[in-house]
Order: C-alpha cells, then structure tokens, then sequence
C-alpha cells in the first residue's frame, strides 16, 4: 500500500522545485557521456527529505530564501556523492530501482563523478557565505565519513554494543539530518536554543530513518527496495534486526553459528541464506526494532515542543511520520 | 645530484613544523590499521610545496598567523586526498616510494580514507571563517575534479592541443597552487591587485611544476621517482613530451603506429615499450617540453614584480627554481 502523499510537499513544492534547480545546475558535467549518467541519479531522486527537513526548519523564522535553496541543494548533493561513494565502496549494482553508475563505469570513475559532486556541494554550501553554515557543512560530512568507516571496518561483527550500533548509523544518516536541520535555522537566525532543538530533532529524525531501513532492509524483498532483501547481511554487515535476533539465541547454538558463517562470508549458499535471512524476519527481531525506531521518533517530536510556529511544527511532524511509516 | 636545501625552507620552517602538526591532528583517525597507513602517507610528505606558498604569500601583509597555518593544513590535506583517491584511480602501487593505500587496502577502504582527508581539510579551511577562503577552497576542489575527469575522459587521445593539455593540467596541479597563494594573499589582507598577481603567480608556477613533472616521468627511472618511466604513457595518458614527440612525426609512419598502440593498449610487450620511451626520450621532446616549462616559469616570475616585500619576492623565487630545477 502507498502512503498518500502528504501535505508538506505540496506546501513546499516551490521551494523543492527551486532546490532541484539549483542540484540539476550544479551536477551539469561538460562530459556528455557522464552528465546523462549523473541526470539520470539525480532525477531518479529520492525523497528529497533532507532539503526538506532544511528548508522547513528555517521557516518559523527571518530568512533568504536564495541562501536557504543553495543550502539545501548542497545537502542533497552531499548525500547523492556520498551514495555514490557508498554503491561504489559496497560494489552496489542497484540503487533507487536503477544500475548504479558502478555498475557502468570503471571504478576510478565513479570515485572522480563522486568527487565532483562533492565539491559542487561544498560550493554551493560556500555560496550561503555563512561561516557557519560552511562549517556544519564540513564537519557533517567528516561525521559520514567517520560512519562509512566504521560500518566497513567495524560492522561485521554480530557482538557489538547498541551505543556501536548507534554510533554507527548517526554518523551514516543521522548526521546529515542533524546537520540540514541546525543549517535551516542557523539560516534562519533562529535563537540558540531553537538552532539546537531543530538539530536534536533532526538527529533523532534521521535516527527512527536509519533503523526503518536496515528494517526495510530485512523485511522487503527486491521488487519494493530495487534490492535484494537482506542486502547488508549478505554483505556481512550487522544491522538492528540481525543484532537484536542474534542476542535471543544462545551461545554455541546452530542458528548462531549459521549466522556467524554468513556474517563472515563462509556462508554462500543462495538458498540457506534466504532461509535465514527468512528465520530473522519472523523471528519478533522487527517488531522489538520498530519499537526502537518509534522511540526515537517520539524523541524527535518532543523536541518540537518549544519550538517553531503550529504549522511548520506540524509539517516537521509529517516528516516523523513519513520516516517511519514508510514501505520503501 | 641533489639541489642544496634553498634558504626558503629554513627561514619558514617554524611554520612550517607548525603545518605538519595541524595536518597530522587533523588525519589523526581511531581505527589503528587505518591510523597507522595515513601516518606514514603524511610523514612520507611530500615537498611541502604549497603550504610554503599560502604561507609566502601572505608575508608581506598582516596576517594572524594561527588562521594562515589553519588554511595551509587545509591545503596540504588536500592534497594528500587527491593523491590517495588519484592512486586508486590509476591503480598506482607506490607513491613517495612508499607502497600506496591501495596496494595494501581494498579500493572501498581507500575511496573512504580519502573522503575522510577531503572532510577534515574542509574542515580546516572552515576553521579559517573565512568565507572568501571557504569560496577559494570549493571551487579548487571543482577544478582538481574537473582536471581529474578530463585526464581520465580526455587524455588518451595522441592528437590533443596545447590548449586541452594546459586545460587538463591547470585542473589536475595549477589550481591547487593558484588558489594556495591566493587564499595566503587574503588571509593577509592584501590588496585587491596583490591577491590577483599572487594567484596568478601560484598558477603559473603550477602549470611549470606540472609540465617539470610530466617530464621527469619520461626522463627517470624508477629509482628517482619510486616509480617506474613512463608511468603515466604505460596508462595511456599522453602529456607533453608526448605530444610534442608525435608532433613531429608523420601520419601512417611506423613510430606514430607504435605510439598509438600504446596509448590504447594495444601495445603490452615490456621491452617494446621500454624501447619507446627511449626514443622520446632522446627525440628532443623533452628538451621542447623544458622550454615551455621555462616559460611558465618565467611568467611566474614576472608576476612578482609589483607586488610584495623583496625578500618575499626572493623567497617565491626560489619556489620557482624549486618547481623548475628538481630531479625528483
């Protein structure tokens, strides 16, 4: 079932269209062979949420709406690069119900394309001329990368620690919603305590995102996510669900050690692997992470309490709503 | 031979140990398998060359000289990314006579480790607040990028102009230096002139270091450069000296067909190629490319005339002779 669309992005379709300008714009490459590649990733886009979360966080307050639109372009085109890097780095073939430009290009290519779009962001976070704005901007991005390592040097391990784990996925999503959010009212010139609630906000927010995902992730099959089910414990990497299956089995037990097999790349059977990626499904580990998602969903709307006018309160709540009750 | 160690290094070289300490706080990373291999990247160092040149260029002005090392970190960090994303994409096994990242990583590490260097510069160079600075720095990152694509895209073709090859190289080398001296020259708070002939001065010494560059790549072997002659031809990449070899020789002659062969790898026999690059070698191109190499240099030099004190002139002087008189 498809979630209607709800009423923010229509309240918001000027701004968006504007922000998706100035993205298509600034990914114009002079190389026709690379520039229909990157249109197509572009406009294939996503949900837009991050401009979105930046954009309706400097609303309740006194902004330009040209700085505010660069912003929010650079923040997508952040989070594009670095999917890029990421299909590149997990030799992805698939994404958004499309072939990765890796999947069409030598690697050197999409590390170059992903560096280029990378600092077409970093320009336009530039364009705002706010200092700090530039530095969230940076300090953003080394908290991706920061996340990106540790998954690939840190996430293959079923024993790890729930504060591990969230580091994890704050610096992989959580950090770039954190840091749209503080951008959005910084521009804004929100009040101080307004910049940090909006920030914790978007923290949380991207938070319940990560965890819906890595639940998508076990939960639906290719046909909904454009990927396989199960994605990242085929690739070993142990997210929520698998950590939270794992924790209810005993030591030494045989589902352990299948799982353990899998999470090492000694497991390479297609169909014991779907066997198991199956048994977690149904195995409660969903629910008590849903749980944990809706946690931290609650988090964020209570941190809107303070803040902000009725109405961009209530949009940023459909936000919540749409990062959790999400399908794909 | 060695050159002697010019003056310039001794005079600067307190803020320059200054430099080092800020590159090496910022590329410090938790993960000790990574820690160790960024470590010996950035100790292997390089010539410190442009950090020295944001540093000169700011000496005859009044500068708080905490910023300045701030930036010229920035500058060298980012470099060091561009090289460590640059090997993967060649493929390279040593640089600095050292085996690279990517000899001894998987490409999804190294990809990741050079995003994490490409953040913390961004971060230095927003710890400047300075936007002009921040501006500076995006838009050269957008250059390396650009250069790097069109080296990738565009290189392999024999019959390129001087205009594309310039073009190519300005991208890849003179950017960085352009904006290094510039960056200096405003955080100095130079006049709108100075600033002007500063970046050009640092762009011209950049075209010179890169075709000096593209030379030593055809004329040394590998126990000079801790890389095999002829690295960048066995890649299929044309530079310079090429060029000018294929120049003067007749289409559908014998030595053009060869030529061509190897640009497009067609060519694999070791001792063929060997033997190739000997023939450029000694064919007079290399002299050719000096000239021209000579001429940049020149212009760099003329640049200086109206600007700055006369020992900075003579300390930018000698990052000429520098750029030009190197073996390695």
């Amino acid at each position: 079932m498809k979630l209607q669309t709800p009423d923010v992005f229509e309240v918001m379709q000027d701004e968006l269209d504007r922000v998706d300008e100035r993205v298509a714009a600034a990914a114009r490459v002079e190389f026709p062979l690379v520039a229909t590649m990157v249109d197509e990733i572009i406009s294939a886009g996503g949900k837009r949420l991050r401009p979105l979360l930046l954009l309706l966080s400097a609303r309740a307050y006194t902004y330009d709406v040209d700085r505010l639109v660069t912003a929010a372009a650079g923040v997508e085109l952040l989070h594009t690069a670095s999917l890029i890097h990421d299909d590149s780095i997990d030799r992805a073939a698939i994404r958004r119900g499309k072939p990765t430009l890796n999947a069409r290009l030598s690697s050197g290519a999409v590390i170059l394309i992903g560096d280029f779009l990378f600092a077409q962001s970093a320009m336009l976070a530039a364009a705002t001329e706010s200092t700090r704005v530039v530095a969230i901007f940076a300090s953003t991005l080394g908290d991706i990368c920061d996340g990106q390592l540790r998954e690939m040097l840190d996430g293959h391990r079923i024993e790890q620690t729930r504060a591990e784990y969230e580091r994890r996925i704050y610096g992989k999503t959580a950090a770039l919603f954190a840091g749209a959010a503080e951008m959005g009212a910084v521009l804004g010139q929100a009040p101080a305590a307004d910049i940090e609630a909006l920030r914790d906000f978007g923290r949380d927010l991207g938070m319940a995102f990560q965890i819906v995902d890595d639940i998508l992730d076990v939960r639906e099959g290719s046909r909904v996510l454009g990927k396989p089910a199960g994605n990242d414990l085929r690739q070993g990497i142990v997210t929520l669900p698998t950590m939270i299956y794992a924790a209810a089995r005993r030591n030494g037990s045989a589902e352990l050690s299948r799982l353990e097999a899998l999470v090492e790349g000694e497991l390479t059977d297609e169909s014991a692997i779907d066997d198991l990626i199956g048994t977690i499904r149904t195995s409660g580990a969903i629910e008590a992470s849903e749980k944990i998602a809706h946690a931290f969903a609650e988090r964020a709307r209570r941190r809107l309490d303070d803040v902000a006018d009725a109405s961009t309160r209530a949009m940023l709540g459909e936000l919540v709503d749409l990062a959790v009750e999400r399908t794909s």
